[in-house]
């Protein structure tokens, strides 16, 4: 199945199923949005099943992709990993961090209040902060037990989504350097159009971990085309590290961290900082710049098919 | 006006406003809850001061203590703060670690899907973690648009409330070291059973500080009397730089960090760490354990006249 939400004037907006093809789409009765439908996901399965079916024998109306915001428009939570070695390798490399403890996954818990739509605008206050896309993937959960082993959150994974995580470069390290995380380095994070269930992705969904490619463009030039598959730790590994201690809310996202990939000199990368790590482990100082406003990012997830299944996050940065 | 909420079966619970002694409370027409009325302040206001003039001429429900659970059981967003030089000094010299940069407050965002009532048990799955108490203040903003003045920031805040920060220690540094923030470390906070509007503090509200004591016990034994006025940032400081790169959504809970004072040795602490730092630094190891199951940790506000306007936190620690 394929989830999306349409702005209807709420917060949560409209959740509705969508048509293989992408182009119709139907609202689903007692589910009036994706957070309600995460809280008591297995009575909406059966509800949205039916309106997948319903709609796949035409019963649907025309899906405006101009109608779409995010599929989670907000959540009650939001935490990114960083489960990509080589992206926390090159990053350690060329600004001379302390290596990490390699055994404990990596993860930040972020603003959730607000996701943006697939083709907001992103506004920033200031051009000088480091303006950056960090293209990943992130599953959403239902209400997750604290405690949980890896075998049992890997069955309370219900959607994936393509995410990007905003980032502000001038601001990051200064607030990493306090211990505390990231405040003003993360503003709101990006989805792009459709929530998917596991099954959608076929194959491209095993050991779980998202193994398709991720193609990222920058004011329409190729970027990077990242492949999900070399997570240090899985994302059922990511849902039990984050239950530990909490319970976990229904509708929390958990992130995969930016897409990185070994072979970053063919494939490219799915942020400006870490291209820019590149640069400077090569030849000692960075060359390429960060985002100015106007710029625009493309990103979209694609299978050997050539099938999108999360459709395409293509956005401007603007003065705040 | 002192406003708290009753469980109701759902997760936002019911929003009463509360006299003045403590004993009566009121529902509000057309405001369900306390976070459906951040989201319009202006409009709740009328009709939640209209609703405590009816309480003062008698027209209320006896209020049940056990009723009620935390006055924003839930809310889109936490960001807590370390406004307290003293604690940071503390810390920093007993664990070696370097020094901050004290031209920018420090902060972190937390975990918001659930806050637990003032007489909730306390849910942590090993007694291994360093449990820790944190005291502190915080305040409930309406929407603050980005890019915010200090002086615009403080118009923002509409309420103040009283907020245990539970905090693992054996966790705490770990997560700290990977510049991310806390996750694991941070479970669920706590907060005192009424949110009062700033007028009710009297002059104890002033430079954008609470300047009140907070009183801590710890298993029925004074653990610390501490005041809130040594910030070293206000509350509209702290608010103006959470929203230096993001709106703040109505609602957003900004805390004050654990209460500390340059004259702890006759005040005392509002957390174990910062006690066990001052053994530490006199000493060379800390005395002092962290909480163990069963243990109960009583926190309140208190003003010159002894008047609590906040209520009483007192809660168990118990195995999840």
């Amino acid at each position: 199945m394929r989830l999306a939400t349409r702005h209807d004037g709420t917060p949560d907006g409209q959740l509705v199923v969508v048509s293989d093809d992408g182009l119709a789409c139907r609202a689903v009765d007692g589910w009036p949005s994706l957070l309600e439908a995460m809280t008591r996901w297995h009575e909406a399965e059966s509800a949205l099943q039916d309106a997948a079916e319903a709609l796949s024998t035409g019963s649907g109306e025309p899906l405006d992709p101009a109608s779409l915001c995010a599929p989670l428009p907000r959540s009650w939570q939001w935490l990114d990993g960083s489960a990509f070695n080589t992206h926390g390798e090159l990053v350690q490399i060329a600004f001379g961090l302390d290596p990490v403890d390699a055994s404990r996954p990596l993860m930040y818990q972020g603003m959730s209040d607000r996701f943006l739509g697939p083709h907001a605008d992103v506004p920033v206050p200031d051009e000088t902060l480091g303006i950056d896309f960090e293209g990943e993937f992130g599953v959403i959960v239902d209400a997750v037990p604290m405690g949980v082993s890896v075998e049992e959150a890997a069955r309370h994974i219900r959607l994936i989504v393509q995410i990007n995580d905003w980032s502000l470069r001038a601001i990051a390290p200064i607030e990493m350097k306090t211990g505390f995380g990231w405040v003003q380095a993360k503003p709101a994070c990006s989805m792009a159009p459709f929530a998917v269930t596991p099954d959608e992705l076929g194959p491209a969904w095993r050991d779980g971990r998202v193994c398709m490619d991720l193609v990222v463009e920058w004011n329409e030039r190729r970027f990077g085309r990242v492949n999900g598959d070399e997570m240090a730790f899985s994302l059922p590994e990511l849902v039990a590290h984050a239950a530990r201690t909490r319970d976990l809310v229904a509708g929390t996202i958990i992130g995969t961290g930016t897409v990185s990939n070994a072979e970053y000199a063919t494939r490219g990368s799915a942020c400006i900082s870490e291209q820019r790590a590149i640069e400077i482990i090569a030849h000692g100082a960075p060359q390429t710049p960060f985002m100015a406003f106007g710029d625009r990012v493309t990103m979209f997830g694609i299978l050997p098919d050539e099938r999108r299944p999360f459709g395409t996050i293509s956005q401007k940065v603007v003065r705040a």
